[in-house]
């Protein structure tokens, strides 16, 4: 991949002083190399970097910057890749603690790892998002994108809901369950994975179908084509809350129709050379790391 | 679909009354619209019905017919559709008993789904196969092709067998199990879906790989991209039995690596119209059947 | 089982006319064969039967009645069984509908079956039940009992929560999951099964801990004796509803204690002669019931 | 746990160096506190002690050994369990390698762990084993004892197999699946937990039924009293294979009756001091092990 990077965007996990740390050294390897850095606005400001650095909102750096580091877990690079959808911002992402599967450079090894971006030896990837809306009544009461997930959920009454279930406007099933999960390729390994849920390879092309809790022992996970639109209609007398990416909610009520599609819009994801999905999932999942064949 | 269709070849389960019932049936529906029947070699002879039709072997059948009806289960189906890989015919499939994934024609239905077909009306569906050579010490000692799945399992001694797992030449994990399916979406809802497989719908272009019994809790069905190349090597002292669509097998010993790739062979199936994919998995799982949203 | 019965309680589910229907028919019936009837309270006056016989609470039933006779679902079995705990009352369950795990008379069968149970023919059958204190600062703030499960659950946000788990006072493991369901024999083909938990069949004295989509995915439901004090320690800043048979409900804080045991009370259930737990899990689970041995 | 011991037994893993020294170690540990050694004869020959110790058939060790020390894994210890089946030898397990489950003493404790159980502070655990037939045409045609688990596994030619199933002489469902364990507690943390079984504590007095790979989705583990008599019944034209703790094996044809009930006999598990139950099963599935509650 080989791109021209003049500024380059900081965001990082609000409220946290590690965070902030790391941003300060990242910040100055990059003014080191002549680069214009703008930091997010809420990292800005909840990590005390204000002063030091001109500050951006997402809309800004949608529109001006030509990367953008991510500095904290996958929880922060989910709300960066919903803020940044439709623009065409590349991602990388900064681990502090354990890595995640989305910010997958180690604290110590970011410096390699931008100078390496810096010098077009990235590895990119692009990941699809899903665009969720809420029609009730025929009207679009909510609207949002998603990266990981769409998960529709009973409430805190603590009992099972009851949903339609229709794909491309064909009635597939009625379930009483927990609730549901729509999950990307890049959600399988998050919440999805909890759930019994099948792993995704990034390059599937595919919307994996989760319920949560069936009642019925027949209802398995499905995957489906991403050309796919997947309406999920609450049966009264059932409420239920919706989530996003497990940061956004929305509170829906029975009739509501939930419906996910694929968005039009993809997250362009940066990894270092040498990259490895699969030494990801070894890692993250405890596998077997030794290589027995001659 | 548009296809002009002047021979058709029957293929019908071995060894069953019943099934020869059903050809003649066919047959004669068939020659009352002036086409060409031509009865598969091994169908006619075990159906006593050689004497009475034109007998092509499955390489004449794949050479010189516009569609091939195949009466039975969907084993029948597997079997034909291996034989016929390579070739473009056309195929569907008439059951006697409860309906299958892939022949989802009704006995009764015959007629009108044939006369459907006949006229243009089916709806053509595409499902992609796997190639599969196993090597030893780096040559080729056998290669079939598979509709539903390969399996690779421990033998009859009962014990887990141990294998790496390689894709496109990467190191993926060892693994101690009973063994591996390798499952295309067709697949999924077969031998895959008892091993707690996921459900892929036919559209979504996948090869699955589902662990049977396996010793480590976190290895997980996984979904890979068709472009995969995957090898099985199997890690002294394990021997394994490996098997194609539950019908071929090879005995396989320690060190050999068993590789599937999707095939460059697609099968063709034709539905009669109205065929839905969401009402054969809800009939064979037994999910809710009644719509109640408004 | 023999006893001698002459007072009679009826309980039903509430505002449903079917069920009041049933209660006037049974209560005929008893009163045909000189047995003195008692209607629950709430029952009583939520069906319109209060006027036609006497009424009395569910202490004074626990007091007087030598049988107590439930119309509805399992949930109104639920609900009568943890309101009679400590009383000696045998319960029978009959339903209006598709027949539940503990309402297991149809209601066309209701006068045989009564007949039977006042003639000594029933099979009675003990259930244990839980009993739970939430304890918050070492103080007690909430006691219960459940005869299916306890349920400690996320709260309406929709994140994982944490907890440490302790038995006999040992640590066990910290989890984070949406939650954990602590389940009895009785309530492990309830929602305890749709959480992938086992069955307990009645007759195994054990205590199942099922977690709801773990983190870990080692994390395994396992069974333990009923011996067993099981604490489940809310970790800050996670709150969490606990849910006793899926009908009462506590909301518990960070620093809770959720403490299960045993209870020193059993449910004796009666069953018309004939009954057989094997035929009710096949019939609810569909599992195949054509036996094929000569 | 007093006991008074003078004659000690040592078993080890046949073929294995690394256990003979051990052997050679804890032998002397036993003779320096003047107790009589007596090592089993397959042990030693294929260890090469047979010229230094006194040597013992399991027959001669059940009848006068006080304590069994085993050397190696769970295999060598469900071996020597089942062989030593009725009489009443308490065993300890000294595990070479990585912990087992019932081989919890590492090698580097084994001095520690002789002296404690010598000074009457081990802690005696009592696990319950099975007793199996096989019947046919009503006669017994094999008959074995089990620790772990019996194991009704489909052949080599790969095709499922179809059995009844009946508890207490009562049918209870027709499957069809690759096969089936019947498990004790002791075994639910081994092979059936591979196959999605429920972990029984040791104290849980139940038998596990875990089908493997079932076609019916709804086919799930379930856990029956320890009274049970579990006769598995093959159906033409099935065979099986049946396994007795991965080590013993019988060839069954169709027709014949697989029966299944608790044992009379119990083996006498010894721990050292201070032996958790719970911490096993922590460091063997890799639970999260760090209490936060204050």
């Amino acid at each position: 991949m080989r791109m021209s990077i003049e500024t380059v965007a900081l965001i990082g996990k609000y409220q946290s002083p590690e965070v902030a740390e790391t941003l300060v050294e990242v910040a100055r390897l990059l003014q080191e190399r002549d680069l214009k850095v703008r930091i997010e606005q809420g990292t800005a400001s909840s990590t005390g970097l204000a002063s030091a650095h001109a500050v951006s909102s997402y809309e800004e750096i949608g529109a001006q910057a030509d990367l953008a580091v991510v500095v904290g877990g996958d929880g922060t690079m989910l709300n960066a890749a919903r803020r940044l959808a439709g623009f065409d911002v590349p991602l990388v992402g900064i681990n502090q603690g354990r890595l995640g599967f989305l910010t997958d450079v180690a604290r110590q090894d970011a410096r390699a790892a931008l100078d390496a971006i810096l010098a077009g030896k990235a590895e990119e990837e692009s990941r699809f998002m899903l665009e969720v809306e809420v029609l009730r009544g025929g009207q679009r009461v909510f609207h949002t994108n998603a990266l990981n997930d769409v998960v529709v959920n009973k409430g805190d009454l603590g009992r099972m809901i009851e949903f339609d279930v229709c794909i491309d406007d064909e009635f597939v099933y009625t379930q009483r369950s927990d609730g549901m999960i729509v999950s990307t390729p890049t959600g399988s390994t998050a919440y999805a994975l909890s759930a019994n849920g099948p792993i995704l390879h990034p390059s599937v092309v595919g919307i994996a179908l989760v319920p949560l809790c069936p009642h019925t022992l027949t209802a398995r996970p499905v995957t489906l084509p991403d050309s796919c639109t997947i309406d999920i209609v609450l049966l009264a007398p059932h409420d239920a809350s919706v989530h996003f990416d497990g940061q956004e909610r929305f509170d829906a009520r029975a009739g509501d129709r939930i419906r996910v599609a694929r968005s039009a819009n993809c997250i362009r994801l940066l990894h270092p050379p040498g990259y490895s999905y699969f030494a990801m999932l070894r890692e993250k999942l405890h596998w077997s790391a030794s290589p027995r064949h001659p």
